[in-house]
C-alpha cells in the first residue's frame, strides 16, 4: 500500500500491525506527486493509497484542486483504490474549500471517504463515518463487528440528538475563527523560537504546523533538553514510513491560548539555546 | 496459545487475525482437563490459556472449584499466564458463586481477569474492565490506545453515575432471576424439540443451552430446512479451534420470554422433523 511521506503516525501503526508492505510516496508543499504517485502504482501494485488531502497529518498541508484531479485520474487509468481520510477539512479559517477526491467523477467509484467528529463535535465520543463505494460497505461493516462489534449506540443517539437540536456549521466556524488566531501566533513566534533557517508550513486550517530545522538537527534528540522548559513538541522521524527527516517537528496550534502559544515559544527559544550550548 | 474447547467464537476470530496458533485443550463437563492442560503447557509453551471458567461460551458450563485450584497449580508450577474472561458470572441463578482463578492465591500474579457491563448494565454502552498483574498494565494500556484510542468518555461518566445512584447488584439479581425461568422454559421444551438421542448441558446462569445431537447430524445443514419454520439456533462447528463437532449447536435463552421460547421449540421439532424426510 502506498501512504504520504510524512503519514499519519497511528495510520502508519494500524497498517504495519496489519502486516502491510508500506510504501512512502514523494510529496512536496502542493502535496503527492502525481507522476511519483503513477509511477508506484505500476511498479508496486499496491493495494491502495492512503491520503489525508486537507491540512495533513503532521504537516498541515493541503493537495492542491490540480493535484487532486491528477489523483483521481491516476486512480481511474491504474485502477488505484484510495482512502481519502478527512478529519480536519471542516476546520478551515483561510482560503478556498476544495473538493473531496471521492466527489471527483474519475475517483467516486475507488475512494473510500473517511470522516470523524472528534474534531468538529467532542472527541470523547469516538464517533466518526465512513463513505464507500457499494462493493466494499459489507466487507467494511464486517471488519468492524470483528473489531468492536458496534460503536457505542448511546454515543450515535446522542450525536443525532446534537446534530437535529444544533447548527453543527455555526459551532465549526467559531472554532475554526479561533484555531486560526492560534495559527497566526504560532507562525508570529516561530521566527524567533526556531535556529536560524529553519523552514515551516502555513496552513490553511486544521492543527498542525510542520517545521524543518537545518542540517544536523535532530529533533528528538533536541527534546530532551526543550523539555526541561516545561514545553515540547512531536519529533518528526516517526512519520515517516522510511527514511526519517530527523530535523522535522509537529507543532499543534489548537489547544493553547495565543498568549500560552507566545509563551511556549518563548520557553522553546531558550530550550535551542540551551542544547545548542 | 491454548483455549478450551469449544471456545468463544469471536475470541478465535480475534486470536486468529493477531497470528497465534491455536491448540484447544480437552475439555469435559466440568471445563478444562488438568492433565490435558498440563500436558499441554509442557508440550507446546504457550504465551497464555484463554478461558471462560464460568457460564461459558459456548457451552454454558462452569469449571469447578477444584479445577480452578488444578489450573491455578498448573500455572504456578509451569509459568503459564492466563486470561480469565467472565462476562457472565453475575448472571448466576442457581447454584453456589465460585472464586475467579485470579483470586486464587496460586495465579493471581499471571491471571488477566477481564469483565464487561455489556451483559449486566447495557450492551449499546460497549464498557469493559480489566484488572492485571502490574508488569502487564503499561502494556494493556499501550494496546488499548493502539486500538481506539480511548474508550468513550462520556460512556465511562454515564456507568460511573449509574453506579453511583443505583444499586447493580440489585438489578442483576432481578435479571438474573428471569433468566433462570427462561432457561427452565428452555429445558422442559428440549426433550421434545431435539432428536432422540440428543444431549446438552444445564448451565446455572449466563446466556447459553449447549446440545449435542445423535451421530450423524450436522446442525449446520440442518439449520437451512429449520429456518423455514421461522426459529433459529447457532451452529456448532465454528467454536472449535480444530476437529469441529457437527452435531453441536448453541441456544440463547436470555433475550426471549418463557412463552416465545416454548412456541420457538416446537417450531424447532417441526423443523427437525422436516429435514429428517
Amino acid at each position: 500500500m502506498l501512504v504520504e511521506s510524512p503519514c499519519y503516525l497511528a495510520a502508519l501503526q494500524v497498517f504495519a500491525f496489519a502486516g502491510a508492505r508500506i510504501v512512502p510516496v514523494a510529496c512536496d508543499d502542493d502535496g503527492i506527486d502525481p507522476a511519483a504517485l503513477e509511477e508506484l502504482v505500476v511498479r508496486e501494485r499496491p493495494k491502495f493509497l492512503y491520503t489525508v488531502p486537507t491540512f495533513q497529518n503532521p504537516t498541515g498541508r493541503t493537495m492542491t484542486a490540480a493535484r487532486r484531479r491528477e489523483v483521481a485520474r491516476i486512480a481511474a487509468r491504474r485502477g488505484l483504490w484510495i482512502v481519502e481520510d478527512d478529519p480536519y477539512g471542516e476546520l478551515r479559517f483561510a482560503g478556498e474549500r476544495l473538493p473531496w477526491i471521492a466527489s471527483l467523477p474519475e475517483a467516486a467509484d475507488r475512494t473510500v471517504l473517511l470522516g470523524s467528529f472528534s474534531k468538529v463535535m467532542a472527541p470523547g465520543l469516538r464517533l466518526g463515518w465512513l463513505r464507500a463505494p457499494r462493493p466494499l460497505r459489507a466487507a467494511c461493516a464486517l471488519v468492524k463487528e470483528g473489531t468492536d462489534l458496534h460503536t457505542p449506540t448511546v454515543n450515535q443517539l446522542a450525536a443525532a440528538r446534537y446534530l437535529a437540536d444544533n447548527d453543527l456549521d455555526a459551532h465549526v466556524a467559531r472554532v475554526a475563527a479561533v484555531y486560526g488566531t492560534r495559527r497566526d501566533a504560532l507562525l508570529a513566534g516561530l521566527p524567533d523560537a526556531l535556529p536560524a533557517g529553519s523552514t515551516w508550513t502555513t496552513p490553511e486550517g486544521g492543527m498542525f504546523v510542520w517545521a524543518r530545522l537545518p542540517e544536523g538537527h535532530d529533533t528528538a534528540a533536541l527534546l530532551r533538553t526543550v523539555v526541561g522548559f516545561d514545553v515540547a513538541y512531536v519529533p518528526g522521524a516517526p512519520f515517516f514510513a522510511d527514511r526519517p527527516d530527523h530535523g522535522t517537528l509537529r507543532l499543534c496550534f489548537v489547544t493553547q491560548t495565543p498568549d500560552e502559544i507566545a509563551e511556549g515559544l518563548r520557553r522553546l527559544e531558550k530550550g535551542f539555546a540551551a542544547a545548542a550550548h
